[in-house]
């Protein structure tokens, strides 16, 4: 068959376009290959997290890409419509996952474990408008660290703020904001703004709109579409432009309405611990706690933060503007208890971190920079000057190989040497061991540095160790 | 609606066991999570696989998770029928990738690229019978290292096997044969034996089951089911019988009636010279010329290979039982063709591992033996013998982590000394950095090594150097 059809595209490729037409050679939409360039530059930007994750001790764990319809349902809101459905091919009703939390919570129900520190790092799916320039794809990654357990408040809550600002100044994408609230503040407010209960939910996504819309919309988008009386919004208002430090927070315990308000004192009062905590870790600085501040997702139930990057405009530091979240994340305490039979919860808070956008800020500076990415950790190119020498360069190689070294060779019988070294300068390849009649006969191998041209004879039995030298100084 | 689901899930599980079957908490039919143990493992195994294709110079590269129906649809012949497809939710038609390889033959399609060794590892999926006790399921990694190009005859296909050598050599899973044939030769031999051309695949699909079947009932199959003639089928009974070294590609070359067909005469000729490079690497005692391998899947075109674990029965060395096939691949130079609007072909060769029976025996290792595995790098936890020195531990361990110390401490304000000690037992973490009210007044931190009970007082500004030395020991 395979032989068949290709046969038939060459036919058709041969009576002109009409083949073309018919077989579009793509990915699918909102999807991208990664080539070995960008690999490179993921690889960079993973281990950076990884390592900030270890050292935090977080375990690893992995699910499946797809999850039984009914583990998702339900938990998502309005975004539901964004899953991907697989096709009922018999068996199983399969969805592809849409973020690491849910099934995070699945796997905690199921095992029933009810204490854990991890991370996952895997490609998530939604049936959104793709923007790839902007770093919105339909399959991106997540990079999730989650505290699972039952424990003294605010201290697990404090590391992941801790781990996301460890991550953004590793990285060096520029200036940084984490901006904080707390769903139960935000709840507090909405009930002493006089919303009534059953818009808690909708108020609350009219308020995340902030960060995109001005103010004026986002009131008559409460008026107008949800029905909030003029004056509840007009409180909200007052209170949504709040941000601030500490001092806000001392403002607000002692402001006259919320202050008798239970979910909000409690809110507060954790919220003070919280910036006590991040007082001692150092990284007020860059925290802002925020109350436009409201996430879009359904299962938070305290504290939530989002990191955004700052910009600032030219060089009059008038003001910063924000260029769209990085990471976020927030408190949990009732998604695991929705999965267990008996409804016992396992209070989680965790970050997730936004890599496809730190991912295409990175590939802008790398392009911008004169930095060469090598793709490849090739440390030698086992070479030749003169013809027939294929098997001692075979055998060369093979003697390296088993020795551990990164080496290559062309896969010609007779290279000229210019080819040889002109793919070490493509590639990046720092040294090049070359075979000839009179080095076998010596029992050595030349070794030449590619960017000095520097060459010395190396006694064969050296000749390991001489590379490793060479390449672990660099 | 999250928290009415929890609520409503509470009241059916008081309602007693009627919650629970209506909600089944389990990964989808043939799939699994991975508990932080078996990433382990997983990291383990991956790391060493890694290793030697980096050692080889290939380059990494990574494709979405789904594809455009058609992309996968005529390349896998029978098996088409266990490929996943997406449920149509408006939008382009999609389906999991059913491979590496064929994503790899559609990416140098789409991109022109001619020339590339690169390795890919990343899940892929079959609606198969799952078989999960022996490592096959439904959604399974594979770990691919292909080179195309233009090359000299067997010098990537020689270095497919070396990796395969290596792999297996390192991962220590017991004795292992890689088994080697070529399609041409089979082909050549179909011919010679009477196999009319139209039969060859199917004829071929019969001779790749002789591993799972006796000659008997593989020749019972061709003449009833596939209506060979009896002499054939006969004819080809003496044939893949045949398996050995050098020797019997010399005999074969020999051979009056092989000898006389030009594609068995170009495949043994190559095998010849397959087999002289894989002296010069010196691994030939590990490789079988085997004319019964077929290998099921349609797009090869030139020599196949499939490693296999071979266990000696009890202490008799009577005969080697195989226990399955570990690393398979070979060569495909039409595939790339068949995406190609004008059907410029591309040759490759590959080898893809077969990661996750590799993964269940490693497992089983692990499980029979004594060795614990880690399941965090943590160096040190930070502790504490008093009570009130949360604000102290904070402290400490942001200072620790801004010096890339792995540390962790107990979520608790006042956690017990036992409960600390316990903790560091229980994870394998090897330090304690203990702070204490005498020790904050001395400047110090005392130093516990978990293994030795041994502890020692370092000047606060030493302890992160004291860390490091004592955990790179080991």
């Amino acid at each position: 068959i395979a032989k068949e059809v290709a046969k038939l595209l060459e036919m058709k490729a041969q009576l002109g376009d009409e083949g073309k037409s018919k077989f579009v050679l793509k990915t699918p939409k909102g999807t991208r290959d990664y080539s070995p360039k960008q690999m490179a530059i993921r690889e960079r930007v993973f281990n950076a997290i990884i390592t900030c994750f270890k050292r935090h001790g977080a375990e690893v764990i992995d699910t499946p890409v797809f999850e039984l319809k009914e583990t998702l349902t339900g938990k998502y809101g309005e975004d539901s419509k964004l899953i991907y459905d697989l096709k009922d091919q018999g068996g199983e009703l399969l969805s592809l996952r849409y973020d690491l939390t849910v099934p995070f919570a699945r796997y905690l129900a199921m095992n029933k474990i009810t204490n854990i520190k991890r991370y996952h790092i895997a490609k998530v799916y939604r049936r959104d408008n793709p923007a790839m320039t902007r770093g919105r794809y339909r399959e991106f990654y997540q990079c999730d660290f989650d505290i699972a357990g039952q424990f003294d408040p605010m201290i697990p809550d404090a590391e992941c703020l801790k781990i996301v600002h460890e991550i953004l100044s590793e990285l060096q994408l520029g200036d940084f904001l984490i901006k904080v609230n707390d769903r139960r503040i935000l709840d507090g407010m909405f009930a002493v703004c006089g919303v009534p209960d059953s818009k808690f939910r909708t108020i609350c996504s009219s308020v995340d709109k902030l960060d995109k819309m001005p103010w004026e919309d986002v009131r008559s988008e409460m008026v107008g579409e949800k029905g909030l009386s003029p004056e509840a919004a007009d409180r909200i208002g007052e209170y949504v432009r709040l941000h601030g430090g500490l001092d806000l927070i001392e403002q607000l315990l002692q402001d006259p309405k919320l202050s008798q308000n239970k979910l909000a004192k409690e809110g507060l009062g954790d919220m003070k611990l919280l910036f006590e905590y991040l007082t001692l870790f150092g990284i007020t600085g860059k925290i802002c706690f925020d109350l436009s501040l409201a996430r879009g997702l359904d299962y938070y139930t305290g504290v939530i933060f989002e990191a955004v990057l700052v910009q600032q405009e030219n060089d009059h530091v008038e003001e910063s503007v924000s260029v769209g979240s990085v990471a976020g994340g927030g408190r949990y305490d009732g998604l695991v208890g929705m999965f267990d039979p008996k409804g016992r919860k396992v209070p989680c808070v965790g970050v997730s971190i936004g890599i496809e956008r730190i991912f295409s800020i990175m590939e802008q500076k790398v392009e911008a920079s004169a930095e060469k990415i090598r793709t490849t950790e090739t440390q030698v190119l086992v070479a030749s000057a003169q013809k027939k020498l294929l098997e001692e360069r075979l055998k060369l190689i093979s003697e390296l190989w088993d020795a551990g070294i990164k080496a290559e060779m062309l896969y010609k019988k007779n290279p000229k040497l210019l080819n040889q070294l002109q793919y070490c300068e493509d590639t990046g390849i720092p040294l090049v061991a070359i075979v000839g009649e009179q080095e076998l006969k010596d029992g050595v191998v030349k070794l030449r540095v590619v960017a000095t041209r520097e060459e010395v004879d190396v006694r064969r039995e050296n000749l390991v160790e001489e590379i490793k030298t060479r390449t672990s100084r660099s």
